[in-house]
């Protein structure tokens, strides 16, 4: 079997398990965790063994599926439940599609499915867990279908962090199109920052692209300024963690100076993301919440102290990109342009689910 | 003694050594080298020990001192001196004060010089080197003087690489200002940016700044965005490898996307540098050779490969910030604003001396 996923359960609801590949292993060690806990993959989306919006929610799904058997008390379930998606929904606070899809599973126990034995609840759970991951299958390759009318012949892509199968269910976000314009033969340049601290782009989206057959020039970040002055890039595209109403977009840390050096530039800016990742109860950025993350990610680098062991640290795990600075968003529904409140509101708002 | 110096000359000319810090081995060792070869010095400059545009200036007259000890040929001697300094010159392209400190050297020995003995000649050389270093610790101390004018109680200001006591002979560039607005009791935020590949920022930025009693923030490169979003920069200073006539400024990779973004926050962006950073025989940016350096320093930081081996790599040590990104150029003799190109022209172009 294809090596390259990010999450998939194996057997039925009662006693299965959770295949998780171990990001924080990759490009050295191909590891795949077979969790049977619901904390063993709390942890594992707080530790980012498991990342990227999408994959987040695939996975906080599934370990809401083996929370749900740890329930003992079964007078209770429902409150119970709604507690342990709450509970796994503070792993992490900035990508939207974790509360989306816990928040999808926990309405899934509608009032009359209280009658029902604890096995067919945990049936329906992963019913919806699969349901979830299904459609983000779809939902990737629709925005790869969309996203390549964006790609002509000879173009320079760059990227930033991780936004392909390791980061969802299916084929990716950005990278989805990429894949996609592979697929058909076009020819164009990839582009990837190495995105620190964690160098999701040289660990993973290096190493997937390469798995898929499709070249791929790494950077440090600080370079994409100087790629861009050379006219080798004509076209960013990125990935999100959560999208509000009027089109700010939080993304991985980086992605703003990004859209800044692609508008002064003059470069197309485009956001790939599935409509689980809006969150329309924001009406902008400001109220996204954005992680800080422990500062040996900055300082200590693998394992090895790069800086004073006394020194303060600035280390956001996302920062927010403004509406105006992004040329459009590609969804699995189509390509959202400007302005972007308006079309978002069009496109969207009809079928948007909330989080918990 | 400090500890904190970049490059030192002990002894006569005759029998004297360099000694040097290994900047490559910090924070975590501080290793002085004493080197008595010329070619260990230019090992030392190729592989970074010694860094910064004027302490490569300075270690490059001390590796000429050295290497013309190492001349046999008496009759040809002032040809084999200028070889050497050729030989040397080619360790690293893009700082001019290598050149123009080799060049001050293989000028100081005037026709006349022919008749001294070869101790004579030595001691012609070493004064000379000597008195690169004395200029560069009097020009460190007035930049220091009059950037701190830019500096009001309470700025946060952002930097880029390494431009201390660890890049010159005496307080540095960018960080000369910091050390005297420190030493007039100004307050201020230091932000560094790590600088990837080789992390300037935090090995050698955050270490020497700590030493002297300056609070600093560490930051990786793509977070300076997001700094400067939130307001917390009013001020960004660096230092510069090479400087055209018209302004356009050679510095660390990663100083352009930083004075972009500067840019469109408003920000004022000055460069701190010596005269002896122009070069005035260049009208513009494009004629300044680019290094690039090994992939490896991107894929393997610090020994871990966190990328695929087999990936391309862009990895340029430099990039070129146009004239008109930058907000005004700090030198020994005042500050140089807009426009630079005149500005420029009326300070230097009276005892510049061009190198090589």
């Amino acid at each position: 079997m294809n090596p390259v996923f990010s999450v998939r359960w194996i057997g039925d609801a009662k006693s299965g398990i959770l295949e998780l590949l171990d990001q924080t292993k990759l490009p050295r060690e191909e590891i795949v965790l077979s969790l049977a806990c619901a904390s063993d993959v709390r942890e594992a989306i707080l530790n980012l063994r498991v990342r990227g919006a999408p994959a987040i929610g695939a996975a906080g799904a599934y370990a809401l599926v083996l929370a749900a058997r740890e329930i003992n008390d079964e007078g209770n379930w429902a409150k119970l439940l709604a507690e342990k998606a709450e509970w796994l929904n503070k792993a992490r606070p900035t990508a939207v599609n974790l509360s989306w899809a816990l928040g999808r599973l926990v309405r899934r126990m509608v009032p009359e499915s209280a009658r029902l034995s604890v096995d067919s609840k945990l049936d329906l759970l992963l019913d919806e867990a699969n349901a979830i991951v299904a459609e983000d299958r779809s939902m990737c390759s629709a925005m790869g279908r969309h996203g390549v009318r964006l790609i002509k012949s000879g173009m320079g892509v760059l990227t930033h962090c991780n936004t392909g199968v390791l980061a969802t269910a299916g084929d990716g976000t950005a990278l989805a199109v990429l894949y996609e314009a592979h697929r058909q033969g076009i020819k164009f340049e990839a582009y990837a920052d190495e995105t620190r601290p964690l160098l999701q782009g040289s660990r993973l989206t290096a190493w997937e692209l390469l798995r898929a057959g499709i070249n791929v020039t790494l950077l440090c970040d600080g370079m994409a300024g100087m790629l861009m002055k050379q006219g080798r890039v004509q076209l960013v595209l990125v990935g999100a963690d959560r999208i509000a109403a009027n089109g700010d977009t939080a993304n991985k840390i980086g992605t703003y100076a990004v859209a800044v050096l692609a508008n002064h530039h003059g470069i197309p800016f485009y956001v790939v993301a599935p409509s689980s990742s809006f969150d329309l109860s924001l009406r902008d950025g400001s109220g996204i919440p954005i992680e800080e993350r422990n500062s040996e990610e900055v300082t200590k680098p693998f394992g090895q102290l790069t800086a004073p062991d006394n020194v303060s640290v600035y280390n956001p795990a996302f920062d927010v990109t403004p509406a105006e600075l992004i040329t459009g968003i590609v969804t699995e529904k189509g390509i959202i342009t400007n302005p972007l409140t308006k079309s978002i509101s069009s496109q969207l708002t009809r079928d948007w689910q909330p989080g918990l």
